[in-house]
Order: structure tokens, then C-alpha cells, then sequence
């Protein structure tokens, strides 16, 4: 049911110096697939990373934090899928624990120099025996094989590469990127990992990684529901010779920036597209607001009404639903005769009611297509805000009402 | 689909002294069938109303809540099916002010005297015309008539009567309410109107609506989504013959406001049962919270969770889906560690991760009914609060992919 979704090919991946990739199968849901991920890392390397902001984090994303706020030089990461270690208690942690010792002694380094990551089922005790066990049988994989070791319901994996220049140093950035469903910002049960060659160091690494998942993985909504796993790392190996960035203000910074924002956003929308049960892929673009929050606020609920997305998914031009989204998002002093609403180019609504020139034929016509933008106008600021999303289908509560049988 | 409801029945409905009931037929949106119903209110009576917080807020809503502060004797409430003048802009609120002008013709009162309400497909202009001319067509109508003339994609009618003595005085209550989708707080397409002969003065009234709505229809969820038109509506004709209550300490305002929050209850629990598709009745309580808000928010990150209601929908006790949406309920300093979810006796989870004792059959067989207690005790505070949902079902998407149709 994936919408415009074109699954990441292996050539079109490069390798980013100082990142070694090994895949195993553990069997932790399903025998014979690949469920074990490590990203081995070369000395030198900085990495910061955003997490779900839920209050029951699991078990991994406590490990995590810890270990990065330890401020040791990390050597790997090691990503489990098929259960998230969530809901799981102090046992929870103490498996999570296990499963860095493990890889930290097949690495010859400090198990608070692995940081671990889980997605699939939550409060079902970790097999960390059967991680353990696999672990020394893992072989080199390529970066979409990578992809497709961290995937659950998802259909595709999901990954791409940038190249770019940095002072007339060739650069390479590689992602990959997992999730279908529970998406939701701050974050979901989403998954990703980028690496540069780039150099950056740790502070500014901390700020970038914000800045890019703000754009990105932060702008998008399945259904609404914030995972307890969310992880989001970006790791730079400086392997590139490219000139060391240590600042914010340093002249690299926004170019980097720009392209690790492009992939990002080319990730997060293919999860997106890959919406548990996505018929359509919809943009919902704020424009002319006091503030980017009460964009994104307005463009949130638009992108989270079941109301909208079920008439979305039926094709239907039921631009009272995306009305009432607008009115009930929480931006109190909002005049609603002063904004403009539009699908696509057709305007549907302004002085609060219904644009007279409009024809429900033109609605419809945008309405059928597979990619829609929602642009709501509110003609009081100059911020904005973009959030992306798809439909709501029978297939999502077929999906979600069979996940664990 | 509907979960337990019992379809109001017309003998266990009582009349209100000082409250006539017309209704009729304006083939609004189907021809033929009730779709207009007028309230007519004795002269002496008192009348308040909470009202939807969504800015789009319809022109009927915005009509009514300016007669009501004009501080008038209210002598009528009109209100229509089929259309809910919602996103119509300066046309609609002219529209809706015809209505109020024709009925104050037809009865010799002023237009102010009028409160007007609407409820059904949003963003269409009203057919003025036909309402109008049907309204001198009206007959003499009893609740359940009403309460029948009034619905949308309900399946059965909405109304309930109580009957209590304030100082030895006979009193009655009767209210009347309709909604089954686009249902959440402050408030939801619903229409809730509750007459009582009981005497209350119009700022106690004021006070009491609000009370009342608190604890009953701003305690459910369908969907999440917070409609353009709702309203509930507190009537007090005074025609019983008992004292005045004319202050919240007055004695009789407790054994009143216990009464009217037991029938609002009732209703605003019918609106759940009768949730578009919905095969499951939960009911959500939170206890030992530092507030009611941080309870309430809690209850209904729950209860608006896609996710959880899908679950439930399944029979699956995937209560890591529950333990998720309590993460991220908003209550930043939640100790999750200390905590105990229930679902109905089932102690599910505690200590941060699943009790040891639990058994996934004792879950199943919870999950299994058709009323469903899920039970959180933050174990923080004295504070409580419930929160009434269903589930999420193939039936939910097809009613609102289809509600146009």
C-alpha cells in the first residue's frame, strides 16, 4: 500500500569511510531474518542523537543517553529489531547492558563505547541470549542490507546517499531510516542512522542533529502515537580530509546542513510514504504565521484528524474536516475569516466560508491524486511550517489490529 | 455496531412542565424525514450553554452564544439536521438569524428570543428556504421524537429522564442528545439539551452547565476531532413549585447537579456507545494524580490513541500500546517506575514493566468483552478522573469514507 515509494537500490549507496557494517540473524521474532545490525565505528568519530521524548523510553534509549552523555569515544552501535526492550523495567536495562557487553568484548573496548537500539513489540522481555549468541557469527553487509536488518512492518528499506563538496573536499553522507507506523514527532517507532565523513565535533554535532531532525523526522505523522524507541543518530567519522567544523558560524556548516537535512527529509517522507495502510501522501504546508509553532501546530492537526484522513482516503473534497482541523489546533486568537485555504492550486475557502469560485469537480480532482498539498494561508506573519502524512485506511486498522498475531 | 445501547424508550421519558416539543419535516438532506425540531420554553425560565472551542466555530454556535449574553428571556430553541452551517461564513450567520426571525414570527417573540443549532455535513450553505417554510408545518412532538429529529449517523435515539424531590417537591428531569462521530471534548459534534422544572437562577445555571458538561460529554472520545457545532444546553423552566436556587451553596444545588451528571452521564456515554463503528465500550480511569488535568490528560492519551483503540478493536492485550500513550500524555515528571495499569482486576503492568504474576489468558479474557475498565494509578496525588471511549474498527473508516456518499 506504499505511495510513490521507491525502495533504496544498492548502487545508488555509497560508504562512508571509518563505518563498518555487519548484519546476523538472531532469531528474536521470526527465524532466518535479519534482525542484528552493528555500526562499527573508527576512532576519531563524534555522534549526537535526538530520542522519543516519552516518558517510558525504553529500556535501549536509557542505555543510550547514558552512554553518550558519558562523553566516551563510541566504537559501535548495535541495532536489534523484532522487540524494543520497552516497558521492561530494570530488566529491561540490564539486557540492553548485556547486549553491549557482549559486542564490546568481541570489539576489544568499554561496553559505554556501544550504544544499543531496539524497535519491534514492546513489554516483552528481550531474548538477549539469542543477540549474545549471534553476535560473533555476523558478516559484513552493505548499507541496504543494513536497511533491511532494522525493518518491522515496513514494506521497503529505506536509504540514500548524498555527495557533496566541502572546500573541494569530496564528502559522502549515508542514512537509513525504519518505520511504518506509531509515527509521530519527538519522536516515533522510527529509526535512523546517517553518517557523514564529514568532521564535526561533538557540541556542534549536538546542535546539527537537532536542526536536521526538526526538519525532518520531527515533521511527520502516521497516526499520531509517539513511540517509546525513537532514536534518531548522526555520526561523523571525519575520514574526508574536509576541514574540521567547529562552530555553527563556520562557512561548512550550512552546506552540510543543507544536504543532511535533504536526505533526512527524503527518509522521514518514505516513511511516510510507508505509512501502515497509505493510500496518499500528503503535505500540509502552513504559511503566514505569527510563529513556526502555530504553523505546525494547525499543520499537526490537519495531519492527525482521523476525520481528515479517512476522507483523504476516500477521495472525498470534505473541506469542513479540514476546517474544523484548523480551528480546533489551539491558536486561540486565530481569525479565521482572514485565512485562505487551498488543495493543490484550487483556493476552497477564505472569509470563512467556502470560496464561491470553487467547484467540488476541482476538489475532486486534487483529491484523487496520490500526492496531495493541503496550504493553508493565514495571513498574519511570515513564519511557516511543513508536516507531512498520509491517509487512513482500512488496511491501517487491519495492520494494527493483526501486528502481534 | 452499536456497544449496549439501549434505545431511549418513550414511556420512561417525562414531560417538563413549561417545555413544549414541535418537530418537522424540511427535507434538509433526506426527504421525508424528522429534521427540525423547536423547543418552546414557557416564559420565567432560565437557559445556559457550553458551547465548542473550535474556531471555526459554526454560525449557529456564534448566533446563540450572542443571544444568550443579550441576557433575553429565551423563548425557543431551534435546531436542524442534515446541515450544520458550519464554514459559511457572513451567509451563514444571516442564514441562521432567518431561522431565529421566522419562529420568533411564528411564536411573537424577538429573533433574539431564538437560539438556533445545526448539526450534519459542514462547509455547504444552509437551505434556509426549506426550513422556513417548513417550520409553520410543525407538530406536537414528545422527547423521543426529539431525540429521533435530531440524529445524524446515530443508530438509535438519545434521551433519558430522572425524577428526584428538592424539599419534598417533586422534580424532573429530561434531556435529550445526538453524536456519534467527530467527538471529543469542548466538545464534539454533539448536541445535548436538558430541560428540568426545577428553579435556578441564570448565573447558578451558568455555573452548573459547565459542572455538569465536566464531568459527562467533556469526558468522552470518539476520534479526537473537536467539531465546529457542539453545544449542550441547560434548561430550567421552574414550573415545579420548588425553592429557587439561587447560589452553588444553596442545599438543593448538589442533589440537582447529582441528578443532571447522572442522566448527562447516561447520554454522553450513549454518544460513546453508538461511536461510529465502535464494538468495544472502555471506559478509562486514572487515580492517584497531583491534579485532575494532568488525570485527564493521561485518560485521554489513552483514549485517543489510534493505536490502543485498534488494539482494542483486535481483543489484543498489546498493552505496551497502553504504556506507550501514557509516556507521552504530556506529564513531564511522570515517575513511570511507580505506577500500576489495570485492565478491569488484571494487574497488567507495575515497577516500569509488565507484573511477573501477569498471564497473557487473564488479559485476553478481559480484552474479549464488550466493556472494557482500563484502570491507571499514578500513585502521585488524591486526584481522579474517567474518561469514556470505544474502539477502532474497519466500520469507523468506512462510515467516514462513505459519510458523504
Amino acid at each position: 500500500m506504499a505511495v510513490n515509494l521507491n525502495p533504496a537500490a544498492a548502487e545508488a549507496l555509497a560508504a562512508v569511510a571509518g563505518v563498518d557494517l555487519w548484519v546476523a540473524e538472531a532469531g528474536i521474532k521470526k527465524p532466518g531474518r535479519k534482525d542484528l545490525l552493528v555500526i562499527r565505528l573508527d576512532k576519531g568519530n563524534t555522534v549526537a542523537g535526538v530520542f522519543t521524548q516519552n516518558r517510558f523510553c525504553a529500556a535501549p534509549v536509557q542505555i543510550s543517553k547514558a552512554h553518550l552523555e558519558a562523553g566516551v569515544q563510541i566504537r559501535a552501535l548495535v541495532v536489534n529489531t523484532g522487540n524494543a526492550n520497552a516497558g521492561t523495567g530494570e530488566a529491561g536495562r540490564a539486557n540492553a547492558l548485556a547486549v553491549c557487553r557482549t559486542l564490546a568484548e568481541e570489539l576489544g573496548c568499554a561496553p559505554e563505547q556501544v550504544l544499543p537500539f531496539s524497535t519491534g513489540v514492546i513489554l516483552e522481555p528481550l531474548p538477549v541470549d539469542r543477540i549474545t549468541a549471534a553476535l560473533p557469527g555476523r558478516r559484513p553487509a552493505s548499507w541496504l542490507e543494513a536497511a533491511e536488518a532494522i525493518m518491522t512492518t515496513d514494506t521497503a528499506p529505506k536509504a540514500g546517499s548524498r555527495q557533496l563538496a566541502l572546500q573541494g573536499q569530496a564528502v559522502t553522507i549515508t542514512g537509513i531510516a525504519k518505520g511504518a507506523g506509531m509515527i509521530h514527532p519527538n519522536m516515533a517507532t522510527m529509526l535512523g542512522f546517517i553518517a557523514t565523513d564529514a568532521a564535526v565535533t561533538r557540541p556542534v554535532l549536538n546542535q546539527l542533529v537537532r536542526e536536521v531532525a526538526d526538519l525532518s523526522f520531527n515533521s511527520i505523522t502516521v497516526d499520531g502515537d509517539t513511540s517509546t524507541n525513537d532514536s534518531f543518530m548522526l555520526i561523523s567519522t571525519g575520514k574526508s580530509g574536509a576541514p574540521l567544523i567547529d562552530s555553527p558560524r563556520h562557512p561548512d556548516y550550512a552546506v552540510l546542513k543543507a544536504a543532511l537535512v535533504d536526505l533526512a527529509i527524503e527518509l522521514a517522507q518514505a516513511i511516510v510514504r510507508d505509512g501502515e495502510g497509505a493510500t496518499k501522501f500528503i503535505t500540509v504546508q502552513v504559511d503566514g504565521g505569527r510563529s513556526v509553532a502555530e504553523c505546525k501546530d494547525i499543520a499537526y492537526a490537519i495531519a492527525r484528524s482521523p476525520l481528515v484522513k479517512t476522507a483523504f482516503f476516500a477521495s472525498d473534497p470534505n473541506l469542513g474536516r479540514l476546517l474544523a482541523a484548523i480551528g480546533y489546533a489551539g491558536v486561540s486568537d486565530l481569525d479565521v475569516d482572514r485565512l485562505e485555504l487551498y488543495l493543490d492550486d484550487v483556493l476552497v475557502a477564505c472569509n470563512g466560508g467556502r470560496n464561491p469560485a470553487y467547484r467540488e469537480e476541482d476538489g475532486q480532482r486534487v483529491m484523487q491524486q496520490p500526492e496531495i498539498r493541503v496550504r493553508v494561508v493565514l495571513n498574519r506573519g511570515a513564519a511557516s511550517a511543513t508536516v507531512w502524512t498520509c491517509d487512513f485506511s482500512y488496511e491501517y486498522v487491519r495492520i494494527n489490529a493483526d501486528y502481534r498475531s
